[in-house]
């Protein structure tokens, strides 16, 4: 038995449709503002929002990531602990415990 | 040698400076808009974009993604496989082949 | 003395700088969600926000608004009044009175 | 016959319904990312899209941008043409003509 991973999930997803044509990088990019967008409004006018409501924009969001990182030949793992390497350096832990203030402002 | 987990470094990254009182779900669904804004600033004025910034704004996107999941108890991959199932029975391939209508439009 | 509209300040300002060719509406439409993404930077982790940095922020979006508009050939104030009739409709006062439910959940 | 302002038209629906409470300055910020999601979505796969469906969602974006705007006591048009002001500045016409640079990489 064969598992497939989810990225090979996705691409075959997109290929049996002959939906790589409409998924630039640039597309992708409208379609993660836009499902977060939908994601936000699960908590518009409250704090409370539907759980599985928010699974389900939540997944939309990922999945244009997903294609995103594809598209663009980068590993979705990767590039977050990349960037997490960074954010260490701008927020060391000293200066920004316990506070929200953006790391020019610490 | 003990290999950590994605979410077990965010989760540490997270820990070690006290953050979690910031990160309800309707702030991480805020910061997902917020970042998806970023990752677009790429292609705000052409379709072709610096493929080292579209890295690292997409990498953000991910982040908060992954830490909302976190929050909400979901797995990342699992709820991504979930809509994709959701997905393919809302286009099915004879009918959305080759076209990006909507399915209420197919 | 010779007042110029709002629209006309705009429209004079993108003429000098002969910016109408990066103006298109799918432009406008990607640097109206960029501006809304930090706009809502403002209430990232917090309700309470700079009051001084809100009105910065909206004027963007506002800015940008009012450039589509143009383009489109729309008059700002109208399509509002315009859509205002609809919403009406859609939320009757007796239904819709100290609810923020959504008009198909009312 | 009176003439109602459409800020005082907005004023109205809003109160007639009681929907101050809801109308938070984060709320509304909130809602206009939301907004501008949905008019992006016009966008979403082609730069060309149906004229009437933008003009609504662009009134849903400028319909909460005013909301937001009498919420904390600003004039609409006064802060874009004080934003204006400040853009004229940052962004020179000799240097600025024809290109779509961010002023710092002017």
């Amino acid at each position: 038995m064969v598992v497939w991973s989810l990225q090979d999930e996705l691409a075959a997803f997109v290929a049996e449709r002959d939906w790589a044509q409409f998924h630039s990088p640039e597309n992708l990019a409208k379609s993660i503002a836009i499902e977060a967008g939908e994601l936000l409004e699960c908590f518009q006018w409250s704090a409370e929002a539907d759980v599985e409501r928010v699974r389900e924009e939540l997944a939309d969001v990922l999945t244009y990531c997903m294609l995103l990182a594809q598209r663009i030949g980068a590993d979705p793992d990767q590039i977050v602990r990349d960037k997490l390497a960074i954010t260490r350096e701008k927020y060391p832990v000293e200066k920004s415990r316990g506070r929200s203030a953006k790391y020019d402002a610490l």
